[in-house]
């Protein structure tokens, strides 16, 4: 199924969505109209306000709240980006230069601070106050995942464990967020709020596996940043784990954290990992089995097109390329 | 009169605003723990959660709610120096090492973020929709203040009125936040919101003139950072306007963004300054007269002890010297 078709249900709530957006870059300052424009515009894959909108869809679905609700999320998940660029020093994201890179990074870190305050006026026009407290629960939970990550470059002793507790916080946090909110505000009974939290949760944890995935077997061109952007920050995932589980003699991983060269080790490192399929499908396996968990109890949900489409969704988290 | 005698009507109150604000770094993430313990120690003159807390005492004082609001207040004015710190890099702050100076600005940007998402909680904890707006629209108003700062770096053009509407949004706006806050959580009548929100306003911007004036007439002991801080910067505050104003034949701000040495002539600026009790007389009549406005509507307020600490507190706000 393609992507169009997923989203088929809440495509023409989609699109004013993305008026919201719009509307929001039109403030009184250019220079951050510039800013928010750059940032939301529409280069995003918009999965976090599609999960708001199709979670909305079981009960009384509820466009006036869900609305501000999904434009809140995507604003926030812009906003980390913005904040981790800038964190990293990155300089291509989705295939452009990142607001680091064009306006520096004081300007980087402040309208990062603008988007979240955006999100949360967002949120707070919903009117919901469980809405608003998940969304600030929830940014706590992302920067502490993120600070933590911080701290932990260039650890190779990070344990599976905590590999998922970090993968957990900096993204499936923000699932959760999506799709729960999209419960709470369509008045969902509490058991098919939780439903709906399981499979935000477990299909953020196999998008962070998949995105770690692709940072080494993806192309440039798909993904819009340069690959193995991971290792070069010192940040350790789950195939450079299995790798050295693997290939326990020649600790590659590990020469490479050494090495002055480290664009060079990066690039033998991913051609290791490519060339071993064994890796590569372990890593598939670990994604396929959270979108199996993730959708365990999506049944126990009403049955209609949204519940086809968050079955569908969880299906091209794992076969995506970018 | 002393500030512990201002302090007095909530006293009691404040000491649990401290515990709060303590217990909120007993964190399961050690390293968190350490950095939200330095900075939310007691170290700041607390004058924001003061004034939530003296300006709920007019109508129905309701402790409960008015405790987070009073921590929020504080914790969104450390994330914002936080953040502003690691912008301007800046290495020393009320006396100690700032956030970036010993943790690097990375773990700023996320630590920052981790503590707006901490004060939004709060607020949201408060269950009062108005306040929870107040707060996502006072850190909008914030950082759109701290990018136009940021943006407005070196110019000289800038005019008296840019000066002061800087000083709305990067202070006037918490101030405001703070004392509507205390209002709205104790159900103050809308009229009385709006005295407070005055009062508030215009406390912010004879709280911005004060510290500009301290940057050029402090010393480095009183004020806990270096002198000159904001010249450094290329921030052009109101003693740096009148100075070109009064000597307009040898324009040494001017002269000064163009020196290597800026140092040295940063110290010549200030020198100047001091000398010119013209100058800095004109700059505390300016904040005086704010503090006039502040107060002129506080006498519609219920007369009791709390008024007569926020009369003060204005008038403690124009003679502090740190």
């Amino acid at each position: 199924m393609e992507i169009s078709e997923i989203y088929a249900p809440v495509q023409a709530d989609l699109v004013r969505v993305e008026d919201t957006l719009k509307s929001l870059c039109r403030v009184d300052f250019p220079h951050l109209a510039e800013l928010l424009d750059y940032s939301l515009g529409s280069v995003g894959k918009r999965i976090r306000p599609i999960l708001t909108l199709l979670a909305g869809k079981f009960y009384n679905y509820n466009f006036e709240h869900l609305l501000p609700m999904a434009a809140a999320v995507e604003i926030l998940h812009t906003a980390t980006l913005v904040h981790d660029d800038a964190v990293d020093k990155s300089s291509v994201r989705r295939g452009r230069p990142t607001v680091n890179k064009l306006w520096g990074e004081e300007q980087a870190i402040l309208f990062g601070d603008y988007l979240f305050a955006e999100a949360g006026a967002l949120t707070a026009s919903t009117g919901s106050l469980r809405a608003i407290k998940l969304f600030a629960e929830t940014l706590k939970i992302i920067s502490s995942g993120e600070i933590s990550q911080a701290l932990n470059a260039y650890n190779l002793e990070l344990t599976r464990e905590q590999y998922f507790q970090r993968a957990a916080k900096k993204t499936a946090a923000l699932f959760v967020l999506s799709t729960e909110s999209g419960g709470v505000l369509s008045q969902a009974p509490e058991e098919s709020i939780q439903i709906l939290n399981e499979f935000g949760y477990n299909l953020g944890l196999a998008f962070q596996v998949v995105d770690d995935i692709l940072d080494f077997i993806g192309t440039k061109e798909e993904l819009g940043k340069p690959i193995g952007a991971d290792l070069m920050q010192g940040t350790f995932t789950l195939p450079a784990m299995l790798l050295r589980q693997y290939y326990p003699e020649e600790d590659m991983v590990k020469n490479l954290f050494k090495t002055k060269d480290r664009r060079a080790g990066v690039k033998q490192v991913i051609e290791l990992v490519r060339n071993s399929p064994v890796i590569v499908e372990e890593c598939y396996q670990v994604a396929s089995d959270y979108c199996t968990k993730a959708c365990r109890n999506l049944k126990r949900l009403p049955d209609n097109p949204s519940r086809k489409s968050l079955l569908e969704l969880a299906d091209y988290v794992v076969r995506r390329k970018t």
